[in-house]
């Protein structure tokens, strides 16, 4: 396990930004490499909790903007892509662990679940019903920062 | 309004199906360019109802397999892309029809979303609740598919 | 045979204008769908060409804007992704054929001979030479629109 | 100036090996991110400099194959995209270095002149020439690795 990418929107709540900023955190203090969209909200945050326990954390733009990248990056792809960027974070990671929900992170869940293989970890966020009012097992449900960097990396209750 | 992109999964049920192809039919039948991820499922039967329409449709693949192609399509991109395709359906497309439910559709679904500024209109398919569980407007929800394509074209009820 | 990529620059000659909407109309006359970037020019030319002989012509954008689309298209796929799409103009074609030179064609005549396996024909551009001086073969050189369609459609003498 | 594309073939010369390994490690040694394609040749002797010198080094990957991955690398994108990755390379680096020829490698240079604006430096390689003959300007040809990095870096005498 090496790359895990963290996704959420990039208006966030407190709360969302305080669970990005643990959960890079304690990704950076277990050697793992962050990647995350490189803008503001929960993507700022994780880069600012990773970068400052002194982990690598890799920024993937939709655009070429050098201006709209957030702190805390040690490296930067800027693919001007737009939204397509989505799939290759989804592609690049090991697990993926999704913090609140926007149009753009449910499409980072859906890339995620369509790839299969890997853990989808979710720390609040939107939930799923099928066509039938059922609830789908979109994601594997955390209950705060450290759970859900456990169950990404494979060690969850 | 000249093109719409028609996504669905690769496996659907017959239900799918014949409203896939009522819609491509449909679609055909005002004028407008039918875009289709140019697979099996929803994909299959949406260019076969445009196209035995006489309808022009694109189809825009993952992959540059030239035999996993459905039959149908006027024309055929091979993006090599995997679902970063799914970027081009959306950003393509003067209005998005959803017909049912798999993960590469809700990608496509939530990018459209994400694009805004043109109807996202479904038959059947998931839905989606907010981190309270209160329901989210998605989509505009079709009855039938001469509903789904009037509201696609602008001129829904 | 069934898509023909036709690829040159944004600001051409008015030979090199001459030529392209040649190759379209030729190219629509073989029943062959005609494949380009959508944009002036050369692009421009050859949509003209092939659309007034009645073809179907694909244009393939870098962006999303659609007021940058020059007449004569079937349909306008927008990628948003920018001088990647003419990766995807390469690996959906049959053949490609290259008219004039400027560093977006040259980058499609080095994704042609990188995918391998299908004619790349010019008319006109540029050339190359390896590290010693040497000529490469880097195209099949036509002398005339109806040589570069031929030797397209592998009819070439 | 934070991160520098270093481009070249898969299968290459030893003597360009040598310049890769050497262009790696003077990048490194100043400070400079290294962005590469992550595979053989040229891509794995770059990294093998950097890493070596105790560099950042991106490598980012046309598939998803986690087997194909040269060693060296801080961190990997598996783009899924093709040769669509070059153009992601060019437009996420501050300056581009080309040792060697093949058609890839032209691709991203093709692409870096395209977007303009950056230095776009060569140590060997292939030449252009004009529809006339002319030698073309495609790059700034460098004599030795430090010289190649000296000019990339904007301090080339």
């Amino acid at each position: 396990m090496r790359q895990v990418a963290v996704c959420g929107p990039r208006e966030c709540s407190d709360v969302e930004a305080r669970w990005a900023r643990m959960v890079g955190r304690l990704l950076a203090e277990a050697g793992v490499t962050v990647l995350c969209g490189g803008g503001g909200g929960v993507m700022a945050a994780v880069a600012d909790g990773a970068s400052g326990a002194g982990g690598l954390v890799i920024g993937v733009r939709p655009d070429t903007e050098r201006g709209a990248v957030c702190a805390g990056l040690s490296a930067v792809l800027f693919t001007g892509m737009g939204e397509a960027r989505n799939a290759i974070l989804v592609a690049s990671a090991d697990a993926v662990i999704i913090i609140g929900g926007s149009w753009g992170t449910l499409s980072e869940l859906a890339l995620a679940r369509h790839r299969g293989g890997i853990p989808v970890v979710s720390l609040g966020g939107w939930q799923l019903l099928d066509a039938d009012g059922t609830p789908l097992d979109a994601t594997i449900s955390a209950t705060d920062p450290a759970d859900a960097v456990a169950r990404a990396l494979g060690a969850g209750s």
